[in-house]
């Protein structure tokens, strides 16, 4: 078996995951990132994210060749014509990328080959909120559904324990339960 | 002027919308909505999301004629290969994606023609958590900036208070900054 194939584990490389865990142990003022996005409205519901460039380890990351475009819209009923998800389901879509990512490293880690790693997720909406109808449901879920089903050359109880620890570990997890300050601000010319 | 274009305003039929707030209105229980993302496993940090069908107005939406599929990745320096936007970022453009057509919506609802809606938002993160070098950092961004910039038919008053009320009507501007109740739940088998 070569090296290579024996640092590969989930199709990451651990080798180089533990490499970057020790460098950002020595050196915390790498650990410093900054994602972007740029969007721009297109007509009615339909709107679209341009994401490329991010700040990471001490400078601006250049290793992106290609720009990744992402059109958002809304359904017929929401006054859209699906020109894309719409804008909770994309960010269901984020928890549920980020729990798997976060369960598939976690097992690499721990030297547990998947097999596959599966979810559906829920969000129940009073759309009374964000349509402005009334001011007593919230605008956004009142909660979300993450129904995970992940197989593995593992016990179960081992794979409990690192779905568990992929959750501690998520980043959008953490940011949907507890939430981020968001500043807004506005130029109108 | 057909009645048609009279109604159209910003790519949003305002006819509809008022029709659909008063439908909302008089009978609040077609307000409960459910949105779903089924995702995959593919290898490493590339994971999929396949989004379709909804729960809206009393029963199952079955106006879409296509699924979208979202493909989610990491860059080589989180140990992927660029097979999507990573997790964090889908949650920027949600966010973003959110505010723009809130926008949109108000202004269309308050006879406001917009020519443009642009923003980028940054969101800066200390992986130092995520990565779970240290407990101290959280794993998400410890902060979000969105810059909109927005033009139109009406004065920069006019204007700012229409992204305002976009603001305060955003579901997932809710979300993220205000938190949701996430339930996971775990099958191996």
């Amino acid at each position: 078996m070569s090296v290579a194939t024996d640092t590969i584990r989930n199709g990451v490389d651990t080798e180089k995951m533990f490499a970057t865990l020790d460098l950002i142990k020595a050196q915390p003022e790498l650990a410093q990132f900054q994602f972007r996005a740029t969007n721009r409205w297109i007509d009615g519901a339909h709107n679209r994210s341009t994401i490329k460039g991010f700040y990471a380890a001490g400078g601006e990351d250049t290793s992106r060749s290609d720009e990744f475009e992402l059109d958002a819209g809304e359904p017929a009923i929401l006054l859209g014509s699906d020109t894309g998800a719409n804008p909770a389901e994309y960010l269901l879509h984020a928890l549920a990328a980020c729990l798997t990512t976060s369960i598939v490293y976690v097992a690499a880690a721990r030297r547990v080959e998947l097999t596959s790693v599966e979810s559906t997720l829920t969000g129940d909406m009073d759309v009374r909120g964000a349509l402005g109808v009334d001011d007593e449901p919230r605008n956004g879920f009142e909660r979300i559904g993450a129904s995970f089903r992940v197989t593995g050359n593992a016990p179960e109880e081992k794979l409990r324990e690192i779905v568990e620890r992929g959750r501690q570990r998520s980043a959008v997890y953490d940011m949907v339960t507890n939430g981020v300050p968001v500043a807004v601000d506005v130029t109108t010319d």
